[in-house]
């Protein structure tokens, strides 16, 4: 272990120190994923992050530690992060993928500081206007792509337009949706019904070759008809929040009423399968990751809350993004419209 | 029963044929709100409507039946409504309120044309720039007022400061809360998060004489913590319209899982009245209506699935606005701040 390895399988700068409880999930959950073959790299406080090591059975794994001496809080700015925190382990993380010495980062730290460091360190595909952020969240059916939840806001028609096109490529190239439908989040279900942004990115959406269904409305995002919804970031940011939000206090309330007295008591212990899934549906853990899409290499925020199989979901997503040449087939998407993404261009800067 | 009455009760002119059941459901709950003192006016087809009344034990109550010989239907456009259904339910509710034979309206119909019919048959009280509509929606402690759900869209700093003010008076005068705190929809806590009109628009709310309490995200709108949320009706309205998919989505899951065994189904036997808790909090019907706040009259929007009490409901609440004189509340809430609601009209218009 710790020894440096340079074969052909994907490896994964994972900032070790991000997330609510840092080291003590974060380097449990990459020995998971490095048990599946994926190479690590666990960046951080070397010293911390050796002692969690310790205690998981990591012999023979491909795991890299890369030590860094500082951490980026969950209240720093991201712009000081950048500047002050320039040996701060997700800027550590996000240089060794950019010195092609890891395949992606995985971080569930300060997520505008995450964002900012894959920007600025490691640069945005040509053509992409505006990187942006992809929740994927669960529903009734196939979990749905909602892009962006917060890497932007006051989006252009041509950024929204783009963020459909990226989002097309987590779909079809890591998510495995054979041929996915992207939606435009409106107020209604009309050509016509929306803001005057979204109106005009529904155009541009409706000239690409994606399988565009048109408008949809917020109560279909957690049906699981559609595959993708596209919107600006303040609002999927708003609407993430919510939707965690409502799920958590609609469990909280169940689980109240069930606790109050002992015939539901007994009540819910017969039904305890039946709440499984209802948790498994309300808890993000089982999705977690947040790609940040249009980087030229691989970038993957997750939830500071998240547990151990949320962060080690991210490093597979990772993995899989790389293996499947998802940042390739991007440049590729972006080339096919190059001529709506380069549309009005003026008013899309 | 149908005579005219001229008494100081409050009349409130209940569009009859709107919402998914039309009459079915909309004259037996005009009925209820007839037995609390409330005088009625059911304006729709004549014949329908007394079909429908024949059925309930209306005899001594206050209603009258107004005829109206069109309906606008649910996929009619607002200005085609307004233009070319003249006589439809809801314009001719909107002007008896005008013409002062009533004194608020209620529809399950058509939203966008009762918004349209209200504006520009009631018209706004002076110095609104933009009525909008108030979604009370139900949380883990009191209601919570989220403002605009869907009246404009593209919304300035200006118009937000005053959707904030036109709640605060909702909150006061017919929710009855003490001392309301306002928050404003963002994607971050920190003075500063969010777009360009989200942080314009909190310095003019920072500035003014209601009880401000910053930015507000996604997941505090459902714990209750805060009294009214401050949004453009595009955002606001994805929230609505996602919160009520998702805790739709939820309680399906939760059923079908409940059902798939016998011993989960005795289970659900037994924690029965727990989940009748969980239901009338995801269940809009207990709180139903939209107030379109702005206009010199009361009109109150109601989702066109709405049953019986969700009706009476708004009938109550149009009720309990007139009583306590929230449109006079309202213009001396703008009173008081015209040197803020009159700032950069410019930008505003």
């Amino acid at each position: 272990m710790h020894s440096i390895d340079t074969t052909s399988a994907p490896r994964i700068a994972v900032d070790a120190m991000g997330g609510d409880f840092g080291p003590s999930v974060v380097v449990p959950a990459a020995v998971d994923a490095a048990r599946e073959g994926i190479a690590i790299a666990l960046v951080g406080d070397e010293e911390r992050v050796n002692a969690e090591l310790a205690k998981c059975d990591a012999d023979g794994l491909d795991i890299q530690v890369v030590h860094a001496s500082q951490v980026v809080e969950m209240d720093d700015k991201p712009a000081d992060a950048l500047r002050r925190k320039k040996d701060s382990s997700i800027q550590v993380a996000c240089r060794m993928v950019k010195q092609g010495e890891a395949h992606g980062v995985v971080s569930a730290g300060n997520s505008g500081a995450t964002v900012a460091c894959g920007m600025f360190t490691i640069g945005r595909i040509r053509g992409v206007q505006r990187p942006a952020l992809a929740g994927i969240l669960p529903t009734e059916k196939n979990p749905v792509v909602l892009i962006d939840v917060g890497a932007n806001v006051d989006s252009k028609p041509q950024h929204l337009f783009q963020f459909g096109l990226m989002a097309d490529v987590l779909a079809r190239y890591v998510l495995g949706v054979k041929d996915p439908s992207v939606g435009i989040l409106s107020i209604g279900e009309e050509e016509g019904k929306g803001n005057a942004t979204v109106r005009d990115a529904f155009d541009l959406l409706k000239a690409s070759q994606l399988r565009f269904i048109g408008n949809v409305e917020g109560r279909d995002i957690f049906t699981g008809e559609v595959d993708i919804v596209v919107c600006d970031g303040f609002v999927g940011n708003v609407a993430l929040k919510l939707s965690e939000g409502l799920a958590t206090s609609l469990g909280r309330i169940l689980k109240e009423e069930l606790k109050s007295s002992w015939i539901s008591k007994l009540g819910t212990l017969l039904s305890i399968r039946a709440f499984k899934r209802f948790k498994k549906v309300t808890d993000y853990a089982e999705y977690g990751g947040a790609p940040l899409l249009g980087l030229k290499d691989i970038v993957i925020v997750t939830h500071g809350k998240s547990n151990e199989l949320a962060v080690t979901n991210c490093i597979r997503m990772a993995a899989t993004s790389y293996r499947n040449n998802a940042t390739a087939h991007l440049a590729e998407g972006l080339a096919a419209h190059k001529g709506l993404t380069n549309k009005d261009t003026k008013s899309a800067a």
